[in-house]
């Protein structure tokens, strides 16, 4: 009846096999959020109301300074076309044509900003915001144009192309030359794709599927459905609850109010990240037939920040490590001090992105994604595997998220008579 | 740069592993529980107070009723030695025999049942608590030493012994007889021992491990602070909020009491699952060298409840299994109508051990007990894999433990002005 055995849970089993206890998380995680959920609706009622947001989006009367913004970029992108085919006639040499390119990217990135900063009264922040987000993408792809189209030209002047010109030449047959791509379509085709990188012949798919275009549609109307409702329902009375701004808390009222906007917030940029890479991106890859859909690796899964950066967002990443890392190493310079430089380059880019349309400038995204590579740094050594993976999450709770949402909270604050801007 | 790939998350990519999902769960439990824990804290103070809990104790002044209760069992256990002891020396009939164990075993069942009814007043719910479980298995100890001592015997008579004495005859060489076991020292051995089947020779280890004993005892220390700090700082709270029994309660209010409840008294049995299935039988087995310290399965990892109870609580098991379920399939029982036998009787016991210390009848565990069998026998084919281990999980979470919770909720509602009681 009894042998000389262990107990499972005694270190002498070596017993490893906890798989229920992932489901225990799963449920207790739901169970509690439903609690916390319930509780939120018994004190707030419902708070959800979409036409609130609409109401965001909708500027100036009629007049719409956002959509006039961005249909303006046409302008920038005839310009570009206008410069490579000049140059590829030879009408431009070399030099003149890189001066005018750096000309043309600079006002792509000054002029909305110019615009935003002058025209606050009149533009939405909604607006601008996106209208900034659009110009940013706008100014990478254009020099991702810029520079592969000049990649080409050293090849057919010369026989100095780039490596990643050989690469891209010893690909499949019957595919158009550098000459034939020089079009308004091409060049479009390349802006309204879901990728910031160009190439002569992007992958393309054959059909286009109804059925999963209806699903990313549906997953679209849902999500931000979703969105609206937790920060309406959720964040709306955390915020409507303090009475000053970030920068004029004493430290418990802050620490006490960024506690409680961790949670909300982390939902939401989930749910954002799901939006946008998956079931927008994909989307719009579909429409188009193409074929890449690698919008984001598993960072889930990232042991460590520097995998985390690498994977959450491909698009970026094959930009800065085809435009920016590898042409930095060609100069000479040593891979960490490359790494460092788009790191960088990239945290000014979304306090940018942030800053302007908000019209507050107080580094915070900037200070704490900074703050979060020289923790990497230090912690890399010792959080390796599992303990990797959970500092990357606890990073990702506390890290450049929360540092958004502050930027939201003290403009909300700040902005509370303005009637609009009731959540 | 770009080539024909699928996103990750599409259904087509066949991508499946999310193991940065668990920690992502874990972490989101602890950072949520945290707040919840930060929040009552903020909201009720430290209400931990470890000499409440030893006021329970403390019955009667200096009369222990429930001491008494027990010292007074040795008379049963002795009882049972002489039963065997005569109708080994041949002094009494198997008939005779059989009849003066089935009465010892009824007085062991009736007697404290009836000192706890009666002495109500002088006895501490948590003393005849304990003295009842004491009582229940000791009866099912001596049960087990009746039915094994008898099968010891008729293989000594005729050749008929049952195939349980032939498999532990079949064992090493060197052991000790049925004859030479007869006596105190190795009934109080058994009765010490942390199982409920008797067995001629037990498996027994070398040495005690005094390192081993002193992580287990530091173990029950931790865990019975945190026992008593969830009961008091988390559920204490809850129960004085609440007017009324359960059984008074409209529905609304019952469900939303016992949401609040469901959690901690969730973790609430989690430890004591491990400071009585881990901590305490591996202390005890270590100290008397008994080798088997199965005393739990990997019921975490459970499909179905019939794995789960099979599981939890492997002695119970062992001993349902061996005196109970294989008695009746040789008496030609059905094996589904044994299982339910065998079922029905241990939610009987459940319901028993809880109802009379707090002299309340309700039958709320015995009901859900039942229930969740009939739900586990429709849904079971439903539920498999990784959903019938969420099942389990959610029977246990609603389940038995919250019929027990209530029962205690409403006995603490009852007995409010009796000063003793305060959380």
């Amino acid at each position: 009846c009894h042998k000389v055995q262990d107990s499972l849970l005694s270190s002498a089993s070596r017993f490893t096999d906890y798989r229920g206890i992932f489901n225990w998380c799963v449920i207790m995680l739901v169970l509690t959020h439903a609690h916390l959920f319930l509780e939120n609706f018994i004190q707030h009622g419902f708070l959800v109301d979409l036409r609130k947001v609409l109401r965001l989006l909708v500027e100036d009367g009629y007049n719409w300074p956002s959509v006039y913004l961005i249909l303006v970029s046409n302008v920038f992108v005839a310009t570009a076309l206008l410069i490579e085919k000049w140059q590829e006639q030879g009408f431009l040499s070399q030099r003149t044509g890189w001066v005018l390119e750096a000309g043309n990217l600079l006002v792509l990135m000054v002029f909305p900003t110019a615009v935003i900063l002058h025209k606050s009264t009149s533009i939405s922040v909604v607006g601008s915001l996106l209208s900034l987000c659009f110009y940013t993408v706008l100014t990478l792809k254009i020099y991702s144009y810029h520079d592969v189209n000049s990649w080409y030209r050293q090849g057919q002047v010369g026989n100095s192309g780039s490596a990643e010109m050989k690469e891209e030449q010893e690909d499949c047959p019957g595919r158009r030359e550098y000459r034939d791509c020089l079009t308004l379509k091409d060049l479009y085709y390349f802006l309204m794709a879901p990728t910031l990188c160009y190439q002569l012949n992007f992958p393309r798919t054959r059909t286009i599927r109804k059925n999963f275009l209806f699903q990313r549609l549906l997953e679209m109307l849902i999500l931000i459905q979703l969105m609206v409702g937790i920060a309406q329902q959720w964040i709306g009375p955390i915020i409507q609850r303090s009475e000053c701004t970030f920068t004029n808390m004493d430290t418990t009222a802050k620490i006490e109010h960024l506690m409680e906007l961790v949670a909300p917030n982390h939902f939401l940029w989930l749910i954002l990240f799901y939006l946008l890479s998956h079931s927008c991106l994909n989307f719009i890859a579909e429409l188009l037939c193409f074929g890449d859909r690698e919008f984001y690796g598993d960072w889930w899964n990232a042991d460590n920040l520097k995998a985390f950066w690498s994977k959450w967002n491909i698009p970026f990443h094959k930009w800065c490590s085809r435009h920016l890392y590898r042409p930095l190493l060609r100069r000479r310079l040593a891979p960490q001090h490359a790494e460092l430089t788009v790191f960088v380059m990239s945290a000014a880019m979304c306090e940018f992105l942030i800053a302007v349309p908000l019209q507050m400038f107080r580094l915070w995204i900037f200070i704490i994604m900074i703050l979060e590579i020289k923790v990497a740094y230090f912690l890399g050594h010792y959080f390796t595997g599992n303990y990797g993976n959970g500092m990357v999450w606890l990073c990702m709770l506390l890290g450049p998220p929360i540092a958004v949402m502050t930027y939201f909270h003290d403009y909300y604050i700040l902005n509370k008579e303005n009637s609009s801007w009731t959540l």
